[in-house]
């Protein structure tokens, strides 16, 4: 300690410049702290504030949408506090409002992006299992994740997509995989920032809940070659399904081939029907029911997990009156998948999702087919919350 | 764009939701807006605010190291505005500052973590090539960005590290591997991050400046599996070389041998002297002397960055006195090393950096045995700036 002190003391001459700045815990303010019971303490540095609120998901009332917030308390020295009630296992996400001005809690580093913004986040776990257990870090064998670059001949343009192989893949042998879709404005870092995959993955294949799998996570959005900041546009802001304005040369769908070729030929996959799985969340619950039946040979299980379906040629247009306007190669291309039996197709939403009406009609339309399909209802609807539940569930029900 | 709207009004009902409100851009402010001419627009929307400013490292004039403020000018509507001159190329950090507390921009998505706290950053570039453009993502090929979990059998636990494996990487051949190593109070993920290595590298591989390499960048705290969050000690808060009270069973410097047997072992590298650099700025120009002169066989390239080295007992201490107190075994083992001629023992640090005595009674101790390196001098102190330079002209002389 005397060593780092007297170090540290060396490095006086420069403490104000930002790079040395960050050496130092500066503002000495901890937040958020959780306590072993669930109770959460905000705290924020704002002195001359007015009001300061947090804004967080984890006042949201069961089937509840909106956010709810509460007022922290001015105390000494210009901080600010709340302490929450005792809240269940999960992961959180919360920002602060300081005179009506949406600002991240500076003291906590934990916060994703989704899509054009960012959230701080944290967990809650109260006992081995639950779902802040399972979305954490735990002492366990943990798989590599990678940013993998692949070229796409059908897009005719070289793509990122985000690679999680399981804890000893090194060692050998074959292995299935899983292709897991982010949602309309997401990208290739989605599912392993605020959907916790690598965490989960790591979790459950380490309890014995699921097989040892390679899951990829591509970029589902046909006119971006990668993430936000991570391809040759520069740091431009994100928006909604408008990272760039140009068209495509092809869809998500008719390129999905590319990704599959590249993971057959560069790793040890399990490369037949029974070796893969699609999900996906939102619009990549769409790509999967889309590509499933495109590809009818290629997946023995499909998740759709809030899943934005069609089955008529408007695309995304959330008409899904199943008895207007079926378009019928869709119909053809349902019926030469479901001829062909997949092991589990597997769908799930909540009772408050936007998205409800379309799933249950496409419910209907499966009915009265008699194509066999599996259903889970949560509450909740169309949030990262619901999403982490149906990967948890998912990946315990494949390559079994 | 019909379809969009009318998808989007159908999601009209869960808009106040956390989950939902990242689909849109809620604050309509642009900040920062970087002009073709380098000129940067802040924009920031804080109704009620007395005071806001922007704290940055382009206000750094040269030679000093206290980064710079200017206020920002209240407009319409509770957004404040502030345009800087025209700046040179170069990745920049800052952050806001209200009524006297830091925030970071709720606008710009990039921003970097140093250790405790996170800056926004913004590249401005002018021309090809210039700084600005090599830590810019450009359409040439990527390597791949890799979180790799390894078994060291000294410090007995699984670590974590960061691997770039260059772009053809797959296609087959042996790869020399470049160990790049990070200051204290970093991680794994710094040099990816505000280091840009990734970006680097591409850039100067696609332009034939740099060998095709492998960059292996491990974790240096000896007491720590990975970065914040990403091993089984949960979401804590950083602080500077205190992430874990326990003392590791074995230092950086000893335990090393894991990761090189590792990296040998999982991928096509070459792997003898001749295939391996190591370099680090800081803490990790330290484990850099180190481990070479501990290792005399193992490295052909030796990059000291900034480097915190120390002739005696005492480590990290600062005494560096070459006339006194020298440990013999360091003296023994810096002549082993020097007699086996590396092809490059290279020497860089900033005019005002805080170390640069010490560097330069290192200088004077080599000198004074005619042992052979090259020294680069610039301005500036201990700052990510530099060390990006030191990467950048370090990459091009190895493996040649």
């Amino acid at each position: 300690m005397k060593k780092i002190l007297f170090s540290l003391s060396l490095m006086g001459v420069s403490l104000m410049s930002m790079a040395q700045q960050a050496l130092f815990d500066v503002n000495n303010v901890t937040s958020p702290e959780v306590s072993a019971d669930g109770k959460v303490t905000f705290r924020l540095y704002a002195p001359k504030a007015v009001t300061v609120d947090v804004v967080g998901d984890f006042f949201q009332k069961q089937g509840e949408q909106v956010d709810g917030r509460a007022s922290l308390r001015e105390g000494k020295n210009g901080i600010w506090e709340y302490t929450t009630e005792s809240l269940n296992p999960e992961l959180y996400s919360y920002k602060f409002r300081v005179n009506g001005a949406d600002f991240l809690d500076p003291s906590n580093v934990y916060r994703s992006r989704d899509i054009a913004s960012f959230t701080n986040i944290f967990i809650v776990s109260k006992e081995k299992g639950d779902k802040g257990d399972i979305y954490g870090v735990n002492k366990v064998p943990h798989g590599n994740v990678s940013k993998v670059w692949y070229d796409s001949p059908t897009l005719k343009t070289s793509r990122r997509m985000t690679v999680y192989t399981p804890a000893g893949y090194e060692k050998g042998g074959r292995y299935p995989v899983l292709y897991l879709l982010h949602g309309a404005g997401g990208d290739e870092d989605a599912w392993t920032t605020l959907g916790r995959a690598a965490q989960i993955l790591d979790n459950l294949i380490a309890a014995g809940k699921a097989k040892p799998m390679i899951v990829v996570m591509p970029n589902g959005n046909a006119n971006c070659d990668a993430a936000p900041g991570e391809w040759d546009k520069g740091m431009y802001k994100p928006s909604f399904m408008g990272h760039n304005a140009s068209k495509p040369v092809a869809s998500t769908e008719e390129s999905f081939v590319d990704i599959v070729r590249y993971m057959d030929k560069n790793y040890r996959t399990i490369a037949n029907k029974k070796g893969r799985a699609i999900c996906g969340l939102s619009m990549g619950g769409g790509h999967s029911f889309g590509i499933s039946k495109m590809y009818p040979d290629m997946f023995n299980y499909v998740g759709l997990f809030s899943a934005a379906i069609s089955l008529n040629k408007r695309g995304f247009d959330g008409l899904n009156d199943p008895n207007q306007n079926i378009d019928p190669t869709v119909e053809a291309q349902l019926k030469t998948m479901f001829d062909k039996k997949p092991a589990l197709y597997w769908i799930a939403i909540g009772k408050t999702d936007f998205l409800y009406k379309q799933n249950e009609d496409y419910r209907h339309y499966l009915d009265s087919k008699g194509y066999k399909y599996e259903y889970v209802e949560t509450d909740g609807g169309h949030i990262w919350r619901n999403w982490r539940v149906y990967l948890t569930q998912f990946s315990q029900k494949i390559f079994k």
